[in-house]
């Protein structure tokens, strides 16, 4: 079971896992951001902001840089794209399943498509069977 | 901040962050497997592999039915795929840097394809020179 001992794996979804840092990561994809500016938007504490700039940090999906007192982060994007790949593997399993809902609806559509072309050719048929095809 | 407030994302990336749990979804993409059967490969109790899967259920990915005594479980992929959707809005940042990447092996083989292109056709050059372009 080589393959899934990917402590990357078990980093990236343990960071991804929480909302307030999947908000972090989209702040960051505008570009580098003080921890301060980070906090602001979710009136978090600096410290707050720090536990949580630390997990995505230790996940390898940010870099902080420091200058003087003020700590600058960027996003690292590069993990993301393993889990994404590691996803990529299930892709067929949902792509089938929304494959057998595209082929119900058109079944559907055929089926109405069928049923207006005999209602208005065949006026004589009873009014009831009509509207039960509908 | 409505868009992160996305309870799925949580459980689903949660699910996600232990490699037991990611190996029990791969089984699962050979078809419906018992608990037991899920159980035995990672040397794990009933329970131990109940309380994962209890997880992955809580999280959409996985179904279970009872028959009689046994629990079969099944794969239910479409909560991955709001995990991709989500990743795949970073895509830009990681192709981006790709691309930076791929930009810079094509420079250096463009360097090197000039420098051996003068290399046999001005020996008369001198030889410090280059040797420095290499």
């Amino acid at each position: 079971m080589v393959e899934f001992q990917t402590p990357h794996l078990d980093a990236v979804f343990h960071a991804l896992s929480d909302p307030t840092r999947r908000a972090i990561l989209h702040r960051l994809t505008e570009g580098e951001r003080t921890v301060s500016e980070l906090a602001t938007p979710f009136n978090m504490s600096l410290a707050g902001a720090s536990k949580h700039i630390k997990v995505l940090e230790g996940a390898g999906l940010v870099r902080r840089h420091v200058q003087g007192r003020t700590h600058y982060c960027q996003l690292e994007a590069a993990r993301l794209a393993e889990a994404q790949e590691w996803l990529r593997t299930y892709e067929r399993f949902w792509t089938t399943r929304l494959d057998d809902l595209e082929e119900i609806l058109r079944e559907e559509d055929r089926a109405l498509a069928r049923s207006s072309e005999q209602s208005p050719s065949s006026p004589a048929k009873s009014d009831k069977t009509s509207r039960s095809t509908k």
